[in-house]
């Protein structure tokens, strides 16, 4: 049975970690919101569906009667079935709080152009933006990567097989050398397993198609992670 | 076998949903950091366990070899273990989605206070704080209550039994009522389903016990929810 993603259909944001997994497991799945129905189908499948806790947000997944929302919660119930996380308890749980972690530092670098509200243009939030990223820059992002940078155990994060939180450790790497790039020149030193772990994924067959095919969005100022040049402090 | 929790001492934070599971459930746990060792403690099980994954932030709970960090994942992993979420995976990812979603009301409110860095003073993000707490007041708190609410399906909000995500809704709107009294007076007429589920939680015995006891630290200006009176718009 295909699986149903809706999420956003212009910018990749809390949706991309889903579709790198589906994509990296070849997985027969579609994307609901760049068919024909566009964010329409996003608005519907958030009134939820009888018998399930209604999403407060996309990305959501639909599985015949499965709904499933929250990027990490998606992942954690994907993981198994596509074959992108460890069969043990153990196995399991470390990835989803490693995915947990991540989704934590996509919100604070969200939070970096939009420290004040959702709502407004980052042009109405400048100011607080610029004072937000310098710090988030010069103490956040290191401790967190550095983080990530330690745990990794072999090639990929667990070991020598890949999970789906590698594939969001991917995305995470290049989400911030995209908004970045002049302080992810530094920062990047600093992190060299984290690096090599985002080139490894960058080779995988799957992925590798992906990234070249239509299908990857391109990083653009909707997204996470934006690229505004006042903010890659030096 | 006990139930090691570790989280700072001095306020309830992301530790509190999971102290008042352990409270609700009348289980044999130790809050370790409250103990002689202090907030050492903490930083202790962050250097983690052989074989896991350290964990990056407190929470953490430890029983045995299990390791789970997140709060929302600490209560996935309790929740059965608890008799606080219903069998079915159904029930368990509902509820843990719910718990994603309080999670991030909790992340929002932290940045009411603080929109700037963590690692700053409120005194030095005052300015910004108001103009991201006014916003956050008029449209967000609204939204994410009313959602809550709108999806009450019974007593409790998944029915007839009580789950971890209730007492997590208690702890909120306690929460906000002590961060934002004038403010949630006027919200409250908006989600009475939620303002009784907050009372029914309160009554429950182990519950009012625990409230009531040296167990449940005050709310205070170290936690999520601060009252700031310039804050509290009307």
């Amino acid at each position: 049975m295909r699986y149903l993603l809706y999420y956003w259909p212009s910018l990749q944001g809390r949706g991309e970690p889903v579709r790198l997994a589906l994509e990296d497991a070849g997985a027969d799945y579609e994307d609901l919101a760049r068919g024909p129905a566009g964010a329409q189908a996003v608005m519907r499948v958030l009134q939820g569906k009888r018998g399930t806790l209604p999403p407060f947000a996309p990305p959501v997944l639909v599985h015949g009667k499965t709904v499933v929302s929250h990027t990490a919660a998606i992942l954690e119930w994907l993981g198994p079935r596509l074959g992108l996380v460890g069969k043990s308890e153990r196995a399991r749980m470390d990835a989803h709080r490693a995915q947990l972690s991540i989704t934590d530092l996509f919100a604070e670098v969200h939070d970096t152009h939009h420290p004040i509200a959702t709502s407004l243009y980052y042009e109405d939030q400048k100011r607080e933006a610029k004072r937000r990223t310098e710090i988030f820059i010069a103490e956040r992002l290191p401790k967190l990567l550095e983080y990530f940078d330690r745990a990794i155990r072999g090639p990929y994060l667990f070991g020598a097989r890949a999970t789906y939180v590698d594939l969001s450790l991917f995305q995470t790497i290049a989400g911030l050398s995209y908004a970045y790039p002049r302080a992810m020149k530094k920062i990047r030193k600093k992190v060299p397993a984290l690096v090599k772990l985002h080139d490894r994924v960058a080779a995988r067959p799957r992925i590798a198609v992906y990234l070249a095919s239509p299908r990857r969005i391109a990083f653009n100022e909707s997204g996470i992670f934006r690229h505004y040049d006042e903010l890659d402090a030096l």
